[in-house]
């Protein structure tokens, strides 16, 4: 598998061949994740993005009806080229589904949304090493208190994720991350976890406790799921996400996100 | 004049003391390029900002309706607090006016754009002449075939300002450039001029030509008034941006955009 481009794992895709996440698939090439919304919430939520950068950072957005992608990959189907979708209706979660061509209406527009999957692998290049990926577990993820900025219908706190590390590796951090501005960037917090309304590490509200060594400190990152969790909270009407580790694999790689 | 603060300055432009251009007003903190869009067009324009974020960098976008800011400066008023706007019905200029209290609607969105005087201002602390503010001139700019990604009625070729310097110069400015990405980032261009659709540095699209010494290269950044001639061209039925060099003259400093 961690030999196909991702052009061919989106047709394996595509003729239902893999229903599984996508992590360790086409390593080095950016994944994103998904947002659908009607034309009515659109406006919205893209002010929303545009409001909350480092949370909701936009890699693409298609045009009204048009599923296929035109900047992050050639010619994907964003109703066949995902593994797994969920449906929500009144901000109720309804079923997972592994396509959605039956579903898709001429007013949809699809938000392609960076993932930290990206800046991890640049992470890992420059030798640092990333916990939860040694202890084969998800990233985990937590609530905070910090507000996001709301657009229309859309309000809520940021979701982030945590890497524990030593000092000395959360400020390469710092540097290293700080070049890829369109996914996530810089951490948002370092250290003491209840500043930002975090008051138990081992109980992350998505995703997998961690092991946190002796002198590392929390080293905390807007997470993508943020959007997701506002989108989720606002109830809107009718709403398509990928389902939790099921991302779109895109055709750039995740040097192409660096601005130096 | 250079003494007041930003807040200071809108106040006197507000009670109409003040409508000439703001270059020089109020140094070291960012102004702003406006247009203004009733909703119906305010989808496809937020998505052609999106998709342009080199020549559109958002640094505001208003809730609809809502003629006061909240980010980039505090209880501004888009409606009074630039010294001259200008507003154009189906795609052609009607005239210019110093408020639009009259004309505001309760559809109206702004955005506000980030403009090159950000970066131009870290250029000279590192040492770097700016010719045309060395010659008190407006910066040379000029219309492109450099294509950007359509949004909806939005499309068309990308604007860029130019500016001679060594090579050595233009080497520290893309250095430079790069730690400001929401304020048109690193240049789209060094050297030949016509790869890029221009013939002649001496005749601007817009703004005025400048000496070029031997020995020197132009140096070529994306524009913010790529999203005005865009949207001129569009032929939206209704438009507001403020006139040229009478910009939006925000409470943040320039060095806030650095990601670095």
């Amino acid at each position: 598998m961690k030999e196909l481009t991702p052009k061919e794992f989106r047709e394996m895709v595509k003729q239902k061949k893999w229903d599984k996440p996508t992590s360790g698939i086409a390593p080095g090439y950016t994944q994103a994740n998904l947002v659908i919304l009607p034309k009515e919430d659109a406006f919205d939520f893209l002010l929303f993005c545009q409001r909350n950068p480092k949370p909701c950072p936009l890699l693409e957005v298609t045009d009204v009806g048009d599923p296929i992608l035109k900047t992050i990959a050639s010619h994907a189907d964003i109703r066949t080229d995902l593994p797994k979708y969920r449906i929500y209706q009144n901000g109720r979660f309804i079923k997972e589904v592994t396509d959605i061509v039956d579903i898709w209406r001429d007013d949809f527009v699809a938000f392609l949304i960076g993932c930290s999957f990206t800046f991890e692998n640049a992470l890992i290049k420059h030798g640092i090493s990333i916990r939860h990926i040694e202890e084969q577990r998800n990233v985990p993820m937590y609530k905070t208190n910090i507000p996001c900025v709301p657009a229309g219908r859309f309000h809520g706190n940021m979701v982030v994720s945590m890497r524990p590390m030593t000092p000395k590796d959360a400020i390469k951090s710092v540097q290293i991350t700080s070049r890829f501005p369109a996914v996530h960037g810089a951490p948002v917090h370092i250290g003491r976890p209840e500043d930002i309304g975090i008051y138990n590490l081992d109980k992350p509200d998505f995703g997998d406790p961690v092991t946190i060594k002796e002198g590392e400190v929390p080293v905390f990152w807007a997470c993508g799921v943020t959007p997701q969790a506002v989108a989720i909270e606002s109830n809107c009407k009718f709403m398509i996400t990928h389902a939790p580790g099921h991302m779109f694999v895109s055709d750039l790689k995740d040097e192409f996100f660096a601005i130096l």
